[in-house]
């Protein structure tokens, strides 16, 4: 398991060079982190078998790397072993509405981590990866639900990416035409906020009636999510 | 402006294939169409020198093209004029919450498409796509704010992705686990549902008092996003 320093400056490379707006961009770790720990669905970028695909799927970080499902990306893993991938997790804060429909944009937090994701076989390893993947979605389910068989972990394949190289993106607050002449116009502008919550629980139909709701999920019912 | 027939079913191909859940893989294009216009956020995957890049953008579509901001994209596109992206929309629903950890998923709607965008420079099609690319994120925001001046059009690269090419897959409903021996543990298992809703307009701190909240903006306060 990797142990790249938590604390130092995300560093720039080529690819993590904030070319196009770099007002918006971060080189703090903390923002990293806190982009990371805010969700637990990622969209990965790979290539497997010439072909380009963006997958979303489930990940979990314990500020040092990134862990993921392989399954479709272990596949290009075994192909090609030195490939990169790009890892890019987004948050949505809400719509940008400026006077001219040109400065139009969104308020958004955004993290693309690169390199090449190393599949865990360490067992050690594995088992800590999992669990800190499904603490990250569902903190406290790890220890409630029954946890993975030895059958069921050969079955499952764990990538793990270093945080090595990452670009952070940050755009928050008003539009930015307050003064220029369009702001003579006399039109509303501002931002509309997008916010996320989780919802009531929904029992699985199956589930016997005299069953609980273990407090880590009920308390969870209403709380806000993606830091939004 | 290409015209592929919106009322046709998904084509298959290598990469559309659904190689790992094929129950949760859709040919039926309603299913495309509604993920697409229920967002208005995709996650582009580009290559640009060597490097894979996986850029969230905003997006519209008409159902038969999606628009995209070009700005990343097309230094690509004129390096490589031929090559393939992959463009992503996903939604999540909420947290699959088995007896099981190894059962556990994300109740979600995503769709990929494929294909070699084309950078639009037909002055009528580079409108109509920015249109469609403003009204998909706001409803009603195009005619309200100032329309984008020749200079600004100048400025601005619009993509085109043929909707020709894609793979949808949805997870909708209870855990799996309700008929193993599981099921026995006593364990509450179900669904955390995921809700996104717009929140309250936060007036830019530089408009004047006087300026009144347009109908199509107060509306939308409240309201449920991403189909959720």
């Amino acid at each position: 398991m990797s142990h790249p320093t938590p604390g130092r400056p995300l560093s720039q490379t080529d690819r993590t060079r904030h070319q196009r707006l770099r007002e918006q961009g971060s080189l703090d770790r903390s923002d990293l982190d806190a982009i990371l720990k805010a969700g637990f669905v990622c969209h990965l970028g790979v290539t497997v078998d010439s072909n380009l695909l963006v997958i979303p799927t489930v990940y979990g970080t314990d500020g040092a790397t990134l862990y993921f499902h392989g399954s479709v990306a272990s596949r290009s893993l075994v192909a090609s072993p030195d490939a990169s991938v790009c890892v890019t997790v987004t948050h949505v804060d809400g719509l940008v509405l400026a006077r001219s429909v040109f400065e139009h944009g969104v308020n958004y937090r955004s993290a693309m981590i690169f390199g090449i994701p190393r599949l865990v076989t360490d067992p050690e390893e594995k088992w800590t990866g999992l669990r800190c993947l499904t603490e990250q979605a569902t903190p406290g389910q790890w220890d409630y639900a029954r946890q993975p068989s030895r059958k069921e972990l050969a079955a499952t394949s764990l990538l793990a990416l270093s945080l090595d190289e990452a670009s952070v993106k940050i755009r928050s607050g008003a539009p930015d035409d307050g003064d220029t002449s369009d702001a003579e116009r006399g039109l509303w502008a501002g931002v509309l906020p997008l916010q996320a919550h989780w919802g009531d629980l929904e029992p699985d139909p199956a589930l016997s009636a005299h069953i609980k709701t273990p407090p880590h999920l009920a308390n969870r019912q209403g709380v806000s999510a993606f830091g939004s």
